[in-house]
């Protein structure tokens, strides 16, 4: 059972996606533990203050290392050994092996939702990856660390059907070929399904989908 | 105003990332409008069926091809001129050049979450851009939409402070360097902001963090 845990500013952010069938399915079968914790519960003071302004100046607030820190040492009482991430537009691009690598990694998870105006630099002290979902900027770290959830959890023992291995397996050097895919029915507004998988004839179907194959 | 209308067999997946705090305001001044289509609203038959197998054999069910037409005719009927996005594995990787684009873009928005087991090809049809968020597997197009509809909104007009357009533009060539960034307390626990952020002299801080910048 893989525990994940994540760190935020906007817990209720999580509600819909960690509520995706999939992640149900992961958490009713046991392949998954998610746990969204609050980080306004680890602010400082009666105002639970969780941000304050850079030391040398600049625009924005950046999180504060203790309420961040005090949430992910209430994460690794629940889970010594878990792996730390945090998201950042600085991070290692997120691709699929390193994806199958956390899925396949017996340790549990802990996500930092980094911020888009920063995070104090010494979080990193108990960072083990800094993960980026691509090259664009976004508000916060909530949404790549949905990506980041969703994409792992799909890979856990039994949370899809095993047909699906060899697709994923596809996937892990970054490259896929995908050919278009039709279903009923043949014909909608004069557009047709290409004859030859109507026609049942598997050689064939196999060549026109490889020569139909678009890089992913 | 820009209206960003989200064509999904998972509506409820929105209701956190389209409640945070900037795309809240961005509704609330009027930068933009957000509209979530239910395409089980547009499934077939008293069953409101969305999906079957696929034409030639394979594993999975794809997304059929009317009920999403309908969807996206529906959205059109809406907003005419609307550019249709599809989140897809075989899509281009999002990147912030693609984001300024879109928000510069006076057209509204309508972005179809695809299925990771797939969507009828004839789709295409409709489609201006097909938009993935990397190279990496998710289960559906949520979350990507999700991605896409955080990065465009916030480069709205008034959506973000004026001081962060310099900093918005840094990334439009996919690029960044970003500095190490600290507030309060100047110690903790033993670690220390480094003392040039401490001192005031703002050519000083400007090389020290020039010299710090990591590429993001």
């Amino acid at each position: 059972m893989k525990l994940i845990q994540i760190v935020t500013l906007f817990p209720e952010m999580f509600d819909g996606a960690l509520g995706s069938s999939m992640m149900w399915k992961a958490q009713n079968i046991g392949a998954a533990k998610f746990e969204v914790i609050d980080l306004r519960g680890f602010g400082l003071g009666v105002r639970r203050r969780v941000d304050d302004t850079p030391y040398g100046g600049g625009d924005g607030m950046l999180l504060m290392i203790e309420p961040l820190m005090n949430a992910v040492e209430f994460a690794k009482k629940r889970d010594e050994s878990a792996v730390v991430m945090l998201t950042s537009a600085r991070g290692e691009i997120w691709r699929q092996e390193m994806a199958r690598a956390a899925a396949d990694d017996e340790r549990g998870l802990i996500i930092i939702c980094g911020h888009y105006e920063g995070v104090d630099e010494r979080i990193l002290s108990v960072v083990d990856q800094e993960i980026s979902l691509g090259k664009f900027v976004m508000t916060g770290g909530e949404i790549p660390a949905m990506a980041i959830v969703d994409s792992v959890v799909r890979l856990l023992p039994d949370v899809l059907g095993g047909e699906k291995s060899a697709e994923i397996e596809s996937f892990s050097d970054g490259e896929t070929l995908e050919f278009p895919q039709y279903t009923r029915p043949a014909e909608f507004r004069g557009m047709n399904v290409p004859e030859v998988l109507l026609n049942g004839n598997h050689a064939e179907i196999a060549k026109w989908r490889a020569e139909n194959s678009r890089k992913g």
